[in-house]
C-alpha cells in the first residue's frame, strides 16, 4: 500500500505556521507500521490543488489530504476535488442539520459561511467530524482513495484516529513485520555517534537512524523480520553500554518526560529556581497533566534582588562570586528546596547570550545545582557558540539529567562527550 | 520564476521532527516577495530522491533542497543528485582542507565519515558553508537550478540568507509589486471574523487571509498594485476599528512580542506569579534577549503552600475562596509586585485540566490579575472544551493583553468576542 499526504493552505506553504499536523500524522502511521512515502504541500490556489490531486492519484493508493475545509473563501479543497474529478459539489442535508445543532449547542447563531462546509463532491462518502463544523469525506480518483480532513489539529487528529486509520487497516490489511527501539542521547554530535556505532557489527535486519532535535540526538534502532526483532532488546542494550553517559533515556523523547514519569505520583517533591533558563524547566514540567503532584514551585529569580529576597541567597556571595557561580547556584538550590522542604531542588544561573559574557565567564557559561535532603551537587558547564535558545535547552537538559542520575543512585555530575566543564 | 522546495529526511517525513526549516524558508521568501509554489517532502530512499529531483526539475525554475548532506549513511542527497543527472560524485579538495581546519579549530580529530561531505556531483558549483561541515552546492537539471542546503537549522539559515537569496535575486530579478499588513486578534473564531470582514467593501487589489495559530488568529491584508498599496494603511485601520477589542497587536506575531517591545529598556519592571500557566508567561518573555532589563522575577507558585510562603497570600483567603478565585489571584499579583517593588505584576490561577474541575469552577476557569502601583485589576474567564495547552496559552495571552491595555491607558478588563467571563 502506497500512502502519501497532501497538505494544503497558504499559511502552511508560506511558512507562517509550522505543519505540526503532518509530523503528528506521519509519526502515528509509523507507530502503526505504515510508511508515508511522500508529502506534498501546496497553497490555496485552485489550479494547483486540482493538478496535485490528479497527479498524485496516479501514484498512490491512499492520499490523506489535510486542510482547506474551513468556511472562508481561501478554503477550496472540496471544490478542487470536485473539479479534479469532473463532478459537482452537493449539499449534504445531514451535515447542514449537524451544523445547526452544533451552533445551537454552543449558544451561537450559525454564520452563513459555514453552509459551505456541508458541500462535498457528488461521488464522495461523508466522514463524520464529531468535534467541529467541517465534515470530512473520501473520494476515489484513478488509483487512489483521497481522504479529506480538516486543518484544525484536534479535529484532524480525532478523524485520523477514529476513521482514517481503521479505513486503511480494513482496506489494505496490517503491514510490515518491524519493530523499533529508541535511545535518547545528550552532549554528543551525530557524526561522532555514527562513527562509533557504525564500527559495531549488527545482526542482519537491524539498521540505525538518527534524529537530531536539539538538544538531543535520538538513536533509532530498527528491526525488520523475526530474527532481528528478537535481537532488538540485546542490541539496544549493547549500544547503551557502548555510549555510556550520553544515553539519558530510552523510549522517551525528552528528559522532562523522563523526569515527569519518575516523579508523578511518587510522593517526592521538587522545587525549581531558574535564572538563565527563565522558566523553561518549570513550564516544560507543567505542560504535563499531573505535574502538580510533585512540583511545589518554580522560581524564576532573574534579578539579583530576587535571588536574595525570594531564595535567601546571601548578598555577600553574589558580591564575591557573581550571579553565575557555583556558590550562588548552590545557595539558590538550597534556598528553593528549604522554602517548602521539597525533596529536591534544581537551580540554574548562566549567561544565555547573545550579550553579557566576560573573558572569565563567556556567553554559554552556566552553573547548575541539585539540592537534596543530603546535600548539594553542582557543576559549571561551557556552551560556547550556541544560540540563546540552545544554551537554555542544554542547561535544562543537564539539570534534569543530574536529578535523573540522583534518582537512579548514580554519580550526579559526569562528563558528556562534547559539553565542556569548568574545573571545580 | 517558479520556486519549489524539496525537504528530505526520514525524520521529517516520518514526523519525528517538525519541519521548522520549511516554515522559516517560505516565510523569508514571502517577505522578499517570492512565492514558494510547492513543497515536496521525501524520506531517505535513494530511488525516491532521484525520482523527485528529476520530476520537479521539469516544472520549476529553482528548487531549494534541504537536508541529506550529513556524514551518515542515511544522508544521500548528493549521491541522488549525481545519479539523477547521470554523473559521478567528485571530491572537492578545497572542502577537505576546510574540514580539516574546522575540526582543528574545534580541537577535535575529523571523523572519517565527514569526508563524504566534500563529495558533490561533477557539474555542481560548490556553495560555501561558513558555519558547518557540509558544503552546499547547486546543479542545473532540465529547467531547474537545484540548490542543496544542510538540514542543521543555523547552517541552513545562513546559507539561504547569504547565498541562496542573492543568487535568486540576481538570476531572476526582483518580483512582485505587493505589500502586506497584519493584525493579531484574540478571542474570536476564524469564520466569525471572516463573516464580519467579508461584508466590508474593500478596494480593488486588496484581499484578506487568515492564519490560525493558537491562541491567536492573524488577519493578513494583502495589497497588489500601486493603488491598493497606497490604500493599505487606511484599510487596515478600518478593519481594526471594525473589530474592536479582539485586535490586540499589529505587525507582531504574539502578545509576548508586543509586551517585550514595550517594556524592553523602558525603565519599567515586571514580576510574574503563575499558577496554571506554570512558567509559560515567564519563559515566553525570557526567550527574548534583553528581557532581563525589565523582568524582575517569575514565581510559579504551583502549590498553595508556595502561594503563602513566597507571595504572602493569606491562608484564610485560600480557605475562604480557594486557589482559583479573584481574591487569591489579586493577592498573588500584589505579593509578586511588592517583593521587589516592581511597576507591574501579572498573576494567574486556574484549572488547566484535564482533571481538577468542579461544578462551580469547571476545567478552563482561570483567574487573572494585574497589579500596578495604583491598584489591582482582575477577572475570571471561562474556557470550556479547550485542551490543557490551549487554556494555558489563552490565559497567558489575556494576561499580556491586560498589561498592554494598561500601558496604553485603556480599560484593562474588556470583553473578547468568544471568551466567557464570570460576573464579578
Amino acid at each position: 500500500m502506497k500512502l502519501e499526504m497532501i497538505c494544503t493552505g497558504e499559511e502552511v506553504l508560506a511558512g507562517q505556521i509550522v505543519d505540526t499536523n503532518a509530523a503528528w500524522f506521519a509519526n502515528l502511521m509509523m507507530e502503526n507500521g505504515i510508511e508515508v512515502q511522500r508529502r506534498v504541500t501546496v497553497g490555496d490556489r485552485l489550479d494547483d490543488l486540482i493538478a496535485v490531486f490528479q497527479e498524485r492519484s496516479l501514484h498512490a493508493d491512499v492520499i490523506l489530504v489535510n486542510g482547506g475545509l474551513g468556511p472562508t473563501s481561501d478554503d477550496m479543497s472540496a471544490e478542487a476535488m470536485a473539479k479534479a474529478k469532473g463532478e459537482p459539489l452537493v449539499l449534504q442535508d445531514a451535515w447542514v442539520e449537524r451544523l445547526h445543532d452544533w451552533f445551537t449547542r454552543n449558544g451561537r447563531e450559525m454564520p452563513k459561511s459555514n453552509l459551505k462546509q456541508a458541500m462535498i463532491p457528488a461521488s464522495a462518502v461523508m466522514v463524520d467530524n464529531p468535534v467541529g463544523t467541517a465534515c470530512g469525506f473520501r473520494v476515489k480518483l484513478n488509483r487512489a482513495w483521497l481522504f479529506f480532513t480538516p486543518g484544525v489539529p484536534f479535529e484532524f487528529k480525532q478523524m485520523v484516529e477514529e476513521q482514517f486509520l481503521p479505513f486503511v487497516q480494513q482496506s489494505f490489511g496490517k503491514t510490515d513485520n518491524t519493530a523499533l527501539s529508541k535511545l535518547l542521547t545528550l552532549g554528543r554530535g551525530e557524526s561522532s555517534l555514527a562513527d562509533e556505532l557504525e564500527a559495531m557489527s549488527l545482526p542482519d535486519g537491524i539498521t540505525l537512524g538518527y534524529r537530531s532535535f536539539m538538544p538531543y540526538i535520538e538513536i533509532k534502532v530498527f528491526a525488520r523480520g523475526d530474527s532481528a526483532i528478537s535481537a532488538l532488546g540485546k542490541v539496544t542494550e549493547q549500544i547503551r553500554r557502548q555510549l555510556g553517559n550520553v544515553v539519558v533515556a530510552s523510549g522517551k523523547t525528552s528528559l522532562e518526560e523522563e523526569i515527569h514519569a519518575r516523579l508523578y505520583n511518587s510522593g517526592m517533591s521538587l522545587s525549581v529556581a531558574e535564572s538563565c533558563t527563565g522558566g523553561l524547566i518549570t513550564s516544560q514540567l507543567v505542560a504535563f497533566p499531573g505535574s502538580s503532584s510533585y512540583l511545589h514551585q518554580g522560581l524564576v529569580t532573574y534579578s539579583n534582588e530576587s535571588k536574595v529576597r525570594v531564595l535567601g541567597v546571601s548578598p555577600q556571595t553574589l558580591d564575591d562570586y557573581g550571579a553565575v557561580s557555583i556558590p550562588t547556584v548552590e545557595e539558590m538550590a538550597r534556598g528553593a528546596r528549604a522554602l517548602l522542604d521539597s525533596d529536591y531542588a534544581l537551580a540554574t544561573s548562566g549567561i544565555a547570550g547573545p550579550d553579557g559574557g566576560s573573558e572569565e565567564k563567556p556567553v554559554g557559561t552556566v552553573a547548575i545545582a541539585l539540592a537534596t535532603r543530603g546535600g548539594v551537587y553542582s557543576q559549571m558547564i561551557k556552551l560556547p557558540r550556541r544560540s540563546r535558545d540552545l544554551v537554555r535547552k542544554i542547561s535544562a537538559a543537564v539539570a534534569y539529567d543530574m536529578l535523573r542520575r540522583e534518582l537512579n543512585g548514580e554519580a550526579v555530575v559526569v562528563d558528556y562527550h562534547s559539553i565542556g566543564r569548568f574545573p571545580k
